[in-house]
């Protein structure tokens, strides 16, 4: 069930948290405050519970008006006086009709009448997979739900956001990058909470077995009945959405409940169906031939960093703060995956643990971000059903929205990182985690939400997860993972000292003298001086031997328990870990979603489409264009090519006879952002995508142009000023 | 069992042909003919067959003087005579001492007194593992046989390795880059043969269950008895080897058969052991909650580059040649994974499937790699016992020895890809397979052997797979994965033309007719002209259908078989399919060994570690070192650490109060090629890692300096010649 393993495992559970009704709700609201702003492509929900109302009040109308006429009737009353209360009952009936219509149109989301989510996702999706930025995987063999390929221009987008994570994260932050492997050994996800906890609730159809997720279900009948059902009073509705608030928190016995209480059956049979229970969504193998060593494909990379906290603290000179990253696969044997290419089966993560004195979660770099503003989304503002609004991060730390500067500097980072890429900012909010999201441990913890037709994404996860994991393999491993801090000169410290008195627990226990007297050792503070003060007063207590599993009577003579002042050297603690963990796949979703827009052709007749994603980003930044078929042009293409292969610039040469303006078109779609045609052997011209502005550059600088402005060194602004423009400023469809 | 891996798989099995016995001896031989170069840290193994011959004549030498002396005394012959008898007799013992240690020497690879294989291994390892080059996955759990981690310089210096794979073949090349996720369902592993024959053969002591791979066990008992037993006979040393030479012949019963024969018990129990039986090496799991799915964690990345054909296929514009490429992890359940580094269960490998009419593979740019001249080891040269040796590619291809010019080129694409990484050219070859070790399909195979510690290793196989996997993928899932070519005008084809005579069928056959009709359609054309002419000449045949299960008679009325001329407007072929595929780990293992040297300290009292990577690889291009502890030179150092993050340098800052030899030690041993100690405000030192010599540059040039020269834009002997020296040449001990 969602809500357990949330709090089981705050934001290692990424994307478990993804879309739930909750954030759906919390969309409708948010989205209003700024809705129908110039990018956004379609329309947002609302007014929904305006027009119920309405709608009821005109039905007891149009009932009553009903009644009228029949009483009218009844009463054989003037021809006249019939037909006008007749004439008001069908003015009634239309009045409610156009309610209907509009109650229909708000809760399938196409209010203003503009292309809608599920149309505008549509129109994104089929150019995305005729282009082959992704492929159902083994299409051939009809698929596997939840798995898929990244085509050419996916996988090139995917490798430059990495690239880009690399250098935005690891190299200027200085960070220990990792490769660990995904087969992973029980004992590593039995300490880190997954074996036990890391489960989804499942139904069963209980004639044929097949399985689905039982809040799954539940969410779809609530849904489906608030969309479909017109006739629902507004209590009811409220009821549902009350559900559907609360579903991540329903235990296995409520969810069950509910679902027999709604009659509920399999979507596909209608059979009836069992009770929920735990399905473990980590696909398990064996390791090695004997059959005995379980294990699993890691649901997280974040693991194989904390394993290696004691060498990696070591390689770093012993010294915090540090963070670790890893780039990897990661595996969810999803129950029944939905929602495309955000739920998916198979995933890559990219995660950062930044270890750092829990005394002291100061970053010394913050003062670069403090300045920075965007949607922020607190949990007082959730829970009082404000929307996300702009708050200057270095504000956020000082009032203390945000738990400490580190968590701060990362949400500044992470927001650079994701805009940089090409996210509109106006889509992209940091939203806390409510108090019953977070895990009993944690500090504090946002999630990046980026506003995609299927509400608002979780993409990056940023917690601060106190020293629990460390901990919990501590534990179970037996290897201390700590650091220390050596002083600079010895500290006096009150240390409690608990000093058994050997002769006398012999005396009195024998055998059993060495229970005692570990058990005596192992008190902790409160415990020992709530002894002190029993065997100073009363002359003896009754303790509590767990091994040997009964009370013994303790007297003032068998210890000796004080407080002394002791001088230390260094102090041994337990780092806490902050970890932004980034899922890739719904990062590059999002930003296909963002980057797509269409404009009509030339002609007018087709609406072209376009990716309008930054150099950084784009699968190939250039392509080749000989105006026409002919060898000289096509001698200079490649000349051109050979230049743009040595400075490293991805690029395409298209040399078929199609027409310019198709050419242009095709690469738009590829999201290509710059188009050199060849049209003389001496200068050629460059077009930028979105403008489609060109200018003329000498064959023999073009590749540099084109280097410069993809690597960032200049901008097409500066290019578009210091050359000359070409007249004809778009050959697009001729 | 290995070989028929091998047969069935060819160089799918990557990996699996590693460090065969086989691939030992030709190790033996080859190393030979360059032995003692400068590079070669360790000595090669040879003369043994020699000296095992001269001790056995030795020691019947020994025995005969034996006799004569016991003869000498029985017959009370003059002490001085059998004085002298005796001392002949020692002579020859320590005669055959001397031989006895030269032999054990020969045998465990100490020949010439010099640091052996196993020694240095072990150095390059302690660094490797020090430095956190890589670290043994889940080590406070006590680790998983076959599981590393890379650590920061091991991962930084993967990603680099990729990074330039990705420049060198996927943007050189115009490669279609695909991502395919590592959970593969059955079928697809059905169909590429993996599930039936992707198999070690294994024994389990019959008593504790232990498993154990059977080759292994043999190989080890060979080996031992070669190198520790110097008692057994040329003829049995010549059986033993000659059982390690075939052993990846020999069949299952074959194998269990030896292991009784020399009595081969369970290595650590000494029990006995159970017949071999094979043992499938992927690991398994199941997709969703039904348990119904079977799935696999894919051994090879090659699949889902098959599957995908057709949309890619269509992503070229339905043009051939064209490759598609894919680098990601595989998966392996070794029975008992040995040898660290280089047998793994989880690794990642980098694959090209470069698809090509199999009527002309010719390659347009096989001249620019033509006149490369590297170590190459035909199957003709392996089997009449000469070594590898250097030929021209172009004439290797024009004289057939590569079967074609596109094997030929990619051949000599990986030679400049390795050599560029930094793999010593001497201790590069090419090798072909044998007959027996290629696939019948396979049309020619070369693999790229490294010689390491370990003896030569397979690191990329290039192999010419024909259309075997298209084929198996069209059969398996009925999608037809073809090519076309349109003919420019259509072009007149002779055709077999089959006509069953329905009528006349249905009234001999009845019920039957279908089946007869459908078998007859399926004749192939030998089949058919037989039938044709025996129909001709007799009038009628005996025609076996399948599908019925037995022999009907046709006579002449019921079917005509002619040859028809029609045109044809395209031909539809399957492509064949050249696969490089580069097992990246073993890549960068080898490389790790042979940039590894040791050089003394200034005070010579100890031998410092180095790695001479070439920036390219580098896991850290520079480090900047404060000469002092001092405020001044610490900003002067942040200042340059700033530009070279700016300019995407991955660097370090040293600040620690050690004196800059330590510091320039602690350096060199990651590799990193260059360092900027800072001693002025306004000038800093650049010192180069291998040469130790340094120059004297501004402040502000730096940066652009390592720039330059880690980008490969200049070298360090030209900025050597342009910048001024340091007069204190080397400050390595200061």
């Amino acid at each position: 069930m969602r809500y357990f393993l949330l709090i089981a495992l705050s934001t290692h559970s990424f994307g478990h948290n993804f879309l739930s009704p909750l954030a759906t709700l919390r969309s409708a609201h948010s989205t209003l405050s700024h809705a129908f702003t110039r990018r956004r492509p379609y329309p947002t929900i609302q007014m929904e519970e305006t027009l119920r109302k309405a709608l009821a009040e005109k039905q007891s109308a149009v009932d009553s008006q009903g009644n009228a006429v029949r009483a009218l009737k009844a009463a054989k009353a003037a021809k006249a006086d019939v037909d006008a209360a007749i004439e008001a009952l069908n003015g009634l009936k239309l009045e409610k009709a156009s309610i209907e219509k509009q109650l229909q149109a708000a809760v399938s989301g196409a209010g203003d009448g503009s292309l809608n989510r599920e149309a505008f996702r549509q129109t994104v999706n089929n150019t995305l997979e005729r282009r082959l930025f992704y492929i159902p995987s083994f299409k051939i063999y009809r698929g596997v739900a939840g798995l898929y390929d990244y085509g050419p221009p996916g996988c090139a987008v995917k490798s430059n956001v990495l690239g880009f994570w690399r250098q935005h994260f690891v190299l200027e932050e200085n960070m220990l990058e990792v490769d660990c492997p995904c087969v992973t050994p029980e004992v590593v996800l039995k300490a880190s909470g997954h074996v036990d906890k890391f489960t989804d609730l499942m139904v069963k159809d209980e004639k044929t077995g097949t399985c689905y997720r039982a809040d799954h279900l539940l969410k779809d009948f609530c849904n489906e009945k608030l969309q479909k059902d017109l006739s629902i009073t507004a209590e009811k509705a409220a009821e549902l959405k009350h559900v559907l608030a609360v579903l991540d928190d329903l235990s296995s016995e409520e969810l069950g409940a509910k679902i027999k209480e709604y009659g509920i059956t399999a979507p596909d049979t209608k059979n009836p169906l069992s009770d929920p229970y735990p399905f473990n969504l980590m696909f398990q193998t064996s390791i090695g031939p004997s059959g005995l060593s379980p294990g699993y494909m890691r649901p997280e990379t974040a693991q194989g960093i904390f394993v290696n906290f004691k060498d990696l603290y070591y390689y770093n000179g012993n010294k915090l703060p540090f963070a670790a990253a890893q780039i990897g696969q990661a595996f969810r044997n999803e129950i029944s995956p939905r929602q495309g290419l955000l739920r998916v089966r198979e995933f890559t993560l990219a995660e950062i643990e930044h270890f750092v004195d829990p005394e002291n979660k100061s970053h010394p770099k913050f003062s670069e971000v403090a300045n920075l503003e965007f949607l922020m989304f607190p949990r007082e503002e959730q829970m009082s059903g404000h929307s996300a609004k702009k708050i200057p991060l270095g504000e956020a730390v000082s009032r203390g929205i945000v738990n400490n500067e580190t968590l701060g500097y990362f949400i500044g980072r992470v927001y650079l990182f994701l805009t940089r890429l090409g996210i509109d900012e106006d889509r992209l909010r940091f939203r806390q985690h409510l108090a019953n999201e977070m895990a009993h441990y944690a500090a504090d913890c946002w999630d990046a939400e980026i506003e995609s037709s299927y509400g608002w994404i979780e993409c990056v996860g940023i917690a601060d997860r106190s020293a629990y994991d460390l901990r919990a393999h501590t534990d179970k491993s037996g290897v201390a993972l700590v650091a220390q801090e050596k002083f600079s000169e010895p500290r006096e410290v009150e240390k409690l000292v608990i000093n058994p008195v050997k002769k006398e627990l012999g005396l009195a226990f024998k055998g059993n003298q060495r229970m005692v007297v570990e058990a005596l050792e192992a008190m902790n503070e409160k415990e020992a001086l709530e002894m002190k003060a029993t065997l100073e007063s009363k002359g003896e207590t009754e303790f509590l031997v767990c091994t040997l599993g009964k009370n013994v009577t303790i007297t003032k003579s068998m210890v000796t328990i004080s407080k002394e002042i002791k001088k230390e050297h260094q102090r041994v603690f337990t780092p806490s870990v902050i970890e932004p963990s980034f899922g890739i796949g719904r990062i590059i979703y999002c930003l296909y979603e963002h980057s797509f827009y269409t404009r009509p052709s030339k002609a007018g007749d087709e609406q072209l489409n376009v990716f309008r994603f930054p150099p950084l980003v784009a699968p190939i930044k250039c392509t080749v264009f000989p105006l026409v078929q002919n060898q000289q042009y096509e001698e200079v293409a490649k000349v051109i090519s050979q230049s743009l292969t040595t400075a490293g610039i991805s690029h395409k040469i298209d040399i078929t006879g199609t027409s310019i303006g198709k050419r242009y078109a095709r690469t738009d779609e590829l999201g290509v952002p710059f188009a050199i045609t060849v049209d003389s052997t001496s200068s050629v011209t460059i077009r930028e995508r979105d403008s489609k502005d060109q200018i003329r550059v000498d064959v023999e600088q073009a590749a540099t142009v084109i280097k410069e402005v993809t690597d960032g060194r200049t901008t097409w602004a500066d290019v578009w000023s210091t050359f000359p423009h070409q007249s004809s400023a778009s050959a697009d469809d001729e």
